[in-house]
């Protein structure tokens, strides 16, 4: 096994290999922009890493790990578009550098080309990641769409929320994994396992996200803390209140979320003071340790030895300890 | 071998039965919904009619062409966002009755169906079709892209429309014979031959819709007639007029495609004579028959009965001879 950073270097050098503009460059250059704007470039990572659990070398899954990250730079730029989001981590969006129309079409042309970096394996291989790959896509595009339906509902409930985090972010990091484990022929039960590990670590990374968007520290926080509060987004936190918090609470938060105050630094602490005094905070808090430890509890089921157990629980603690 | 008749009832049959609604209701009901607006259904008719031809039932070549027909409706979703279209087939498009950001989604979601429809394949069939509708795909996809950068340049070519219309309609057209002939386990050869076929007719087909667009009866063209010119549209017959024209036809007709009158007739019968009087008219319709003779020559190569040729033959021949 090799460090995450390794995976990480080798999984860059691979993609700037393989990403080549090619022609029309209209469709092919947005493709190689996206794609070049970094990230943590996790679920590639994770590809690489599961494979080498199960005694296969990492560099069989480059093409699996390029897919996954293909597909993910695909719903980024799509959803982009639908937020009408003008930065992606730092950088114009694509629809936004170029236009809407040329975000669509590169986006496609991605969603294909990630089906096509599965074409070097053999056809079971193939099959069964292509298959893998088809129920996730699908998944997260459900979970999108439930995203976007929350938007406009005022009836939202915290199993729901679950469910959509579950389908737009959680899946993507399973089958991760998964993919790694299919290229190593690991036993189905294995597969099974190593999916549900990422699952409810997904899960746990999702449900962090919103909490760090309150709470998170403003010196090493990536983004604007308090942006899901200023666009009203019902998180984790906000559902936790409507589910546990007294009359009162409730009301206070309803009527907060109906502003949308020029300077919103008065709304955001007020928000964030609902948050802990209702016990939001904490309820969140509990949850992420929660699905944590079943990510955690599941791996100690595997049928692998305890030095891959210690890299997949470093990995998961080094996720989870983030503050970005 | 059936009827073309009983090949499309017997495919939108199966269509009815399998494009079914499920949760979240915005995700698949415009994709019910643009599925069951109609058309030929000519590229799946053909897939089930090439798996017939190298005999084996077309009823195993359902789920492929249903992928085709979906991926083809999938294309219609996205291009009319991007050609801001109103309607399809006389009804509100997508993006229309919905919104952009549904007919984007919904759009993704139909992409990834189209593989899934492929699962019930054997290993090696699911890969070779998995490519093969990849392949094709993309080249759609760069077809489209050709289209968009064709509409803002001034210096097309002849031959790079030429190579824009096999991408964004021909390819697929071959490719869903080829579908057939990899359900049916024909030879490489054979495989081959049908798709050199489908692509000399595909694209007289798209010639075709070009000369009809401007020469198409009115009483019997589904759309108006005249269409392309009042959107200045560098079609087949506007090149050849820039490629043999003389230079006061060529300078005329750079005069009438620059102007939007409110009242287009006097536009559209001065382009239409320009059109006839510098030979355009005539030379796209031998350009017509020569692919469609070119299709028929091939066709005569292929390794099959003398029967099934005729239905091919046929099929090509009511192809080329429709109105609208």
């Amino acid at each position: 096994m090799q460090s995450t950073d390794h995976y990480r270097t080798a999984f860059t050098s691979y993609l700037d290999n393989k990403i080549l503009i090619s022609e029309p460059r209209n469709l092919y250059e947005p493709i190689a922009y996206i794609l070049n704007l970094g990230g943590k470039r996790l679920r590639p990572v994770l590809t690489l890493m599961a494979t080498e659990i199960f005694d296969v070398d990492y560099k069989r899954a480059l093409d699996a790990a390029l897919a996954i990250e293909v597909f993910h730079n695909f719903s980024l730029v799509h959803d982009d578009i639908m937020d009408a989001a003008p930065l992606r981590r730092g950088k114009a969006t694509v629809h936004q550098k170029w236009d809407v129309n040329t975000a669509i079409l590169s986006g496609d042309a991605m969603l294909i080309t990630a089906y096509q970096l599965f074409e070097n394996y053999a056809p079971d291989t193939f099959r069964d990641l292509a298959k893998l790959f088809s129920t996730t896509a699908l998944q997260v595009c459900e979970g999108q769409q439930y995203d976007i339906d929350f938007e406009t509902r005022d009836d939202v409930t915290l199993p729901e929320y679950m469910m959509m985090v579950q389908y737009k972010t959680a899946v993507l990091v399973a089958a991760a994994l998964k993919m790694g484990a299919i290229i190593a022929a690991a036993s189905e039960q294995e597969q099974n396992r190593i999916y549900a590990f990422g699952l409810n670590l997904g899960i746990a990374f999702q449900l962090q996200d919103d909490y760090l968007d309150a709470f998170g520290d403003p010196k090493t926080f990536g983004k604007q803390v308090g942006g899901d509060i200023i666009e009203n987004k019902k998180t984790v936190l906000y559902l936790n209140v409507h589910k546990d918090g007294n009359d009162k609470q409730k009301k206070e938060l309803l009527d907060l979320y109906s502003i949308q105050p020029k300077n919103p630094s008065i709304k955001i602490d007020s928000v964030k003071d609902l948050f802990l005094d209702s016990g939001a905070a904490e309820r969140t808090q509990i949850a992420i340790s929660d699905y944590t430890e079943k990510a955690f509890a599941i791996l100690e089921t595997m049928d692998i030895s305890e030095d891959k157990k210690k890299v997949l629980r470093g990995f998961g603690k080094q996720l989870m300890a983030r503050k970005v």
